[in-house]
């Protein structure tokens, strides 16, 4: 059987303690329709790099998610966005930052590999690109809800707003043994206007070659100070690590309690370790039906 | 004799071929002027840390480097400038990009990383930073050169500009057997506003830890697409590659002609390839003299 996987995340450490079983359900459900939809396009034959961005769209269009519709909210009030994707078979990558108006962040990093002679574009550099090439545009406050504006006005009060880390991303293998990952993210809730996550950054929150494809999420600055999603492949070539070995000795090499990765292997493997409180995500492969989960296994 | 070394560049690739011998040997004088205050320094007891961002401070306040005044203009005839640093002791980095008035980015990065909880800051964010911390502001034009306008009205002229990457950066081993990098850039001439490259991004332009300090320069988005900083070490530890080897091999990693780096390791070694026709550099240690170079050795 020709291998293909899929694995997507809705962020970790951004599980609310008290989340209800309707909600679990209900976040469930959406995970498991988004790696359905993407498992059917993979065996219908498409690229990893299609699959990848088609879920993190789906992703930053369900406002349950910190990423598009439903990110947080900066100090300001205002939403920064921001993403990136890579190409294991090209080995070409694409980031877009401090986005203000891009409907689909993940697009935008997807113009910026395809039709940009650069790797990171930030705000109005990113857009005007974006536009150019008919990517939808919307109002900033498009992208607010009820739950993160509420969730604003406790940070600004002062008052425990949780872990606020989250970011949306996906990882696959497609079935002509290509690989690809991509990460999209609001940031941290209250976050001072200009900082950036590791979501953006490759190396960092998103790596993708020809022997695995990684997205991570939680405490971005962990992440950007341990490279760890291209910290994964390191493993694999230079240890001969297998993925769930090399996935987890990434993790922990972070504090503790700093967040999760996913991420496939050529082989169709899937790993996704994390070291917080839980991880929003979902997986299937050839070998596995569809699975999604939110707390420890 | 306990082990130091210093290491700087002044950009890669970025080497007029009709440079002339007076130019030739005012950039030699300048390096070796910043190379040797760092020795000075190192020998006194002062950290890497202090040290790299020293000499990337006089690289950026030199008119003849691409960093700080003397940095190229955007597209739109503007300065957008990035910088990032890093400590080795303490594994913590700071960046700061898309700056506009920081007189020198560097400090803004050693604020990010020392007095914020962020390891990137772009923009206003970065720059409110600065001023809150009393770090030199300036009108944008402070930073223009007429070298670099003639530059900017060749590109936009569609005359060819030649290899117009650069950056700055400095590394060092302090004779308390700590390691850092620093490295900071104006980016490329006629660059599309938003663009950033790899000198603010940890682990692709710049990267510390306790076995190794790197800072690259050249073609920043093959630097982002392959982690070369990280990689550099990543060889060393997990190949148990010297670190002449390392660098190189990191280096020939990328595609022909992609510019340099320049790395210093816990033993005191230094190591400065280039796959570019040649690399502003300077270097001392604890077992050379200074020594300053630009073309093939």
């Amino acid at each position: 059987m020709t291998a293909w996987a899929i694995a997507i995340h809705g962020g970790a450490g951004a599980i609310p303690t008290d989340l209800s079983a309707e909600r679990a359900a209900a976040v469930s459900a959406v995970l498991g329709e988004i790696v359905d939809a993407a498992k059917a396009t993979l065996c219908g034959g498409a690229s990893a790099i299609d699959v990848v961005q088609q879920a993190v769209e789906a992703l930053e269009d369900n406002p349950q998610f910190n990423a598009g519709h439903g990110a947080v909210l900066t100090a300001d009030g205002t939403h920064e966005l921001e993403a990136s994707i890579m190409c294991g078979r090209t080995g070409k990558a694409g980031a877009a930052l401090l986005l203000r108006s891009t409907r689909h962040p993940v697009a935008a990093a997807r113009l910026v590999m395809d039709q940009s002679e650069h790797v990171m574009l930030a705000g109005t550099g990113a857009e005007s690109l974006a536009i150019e090439h008919g990517l939808g545009q919307v109002d900033n406050s498009f992208f607010t809800t009820e739950h993160r504006a509420a969730a604003l006005r406790r940070f600004l009060a002062k008052e425990d707003v949780g872990p606020h880390h989250a970011t949306v991303g996906a990882v696959a293998l497609d079935q002509h043994g290509h690989l690809a990952a991509a990460t999209s993210t609001g940031g941290t809730t209250g976050k001072r206007p200009g900082r950036i996550g590791d979501a953006p950054v490759i190396g960092a929150g998103t790596w993708a070659d020809a022997r695995v494809a990684v997205s991570c999420t939680g405490v971005g600055e962990h992440f950007l100070q341990h490279g760890t999603a291209r910290r994964v492949s390191d493993r694999i070539e230079f240890c001969g690590e297998t993925l769930e070995a090399a996935s987890r000795a990434a993790m922990h090499e972070l504090p503790a309690a700093s967040g999760g990765l996913i991420a496939v292997d050529v082989t169709g493997a899937v790993s996704l370790p994390f070291t917080s409180a839980g991880m929003y995500r979902g997986c299937a492969s050839m070998n596995s039906p569809t699975q999604v989960g939110i707390g420890p296994t």
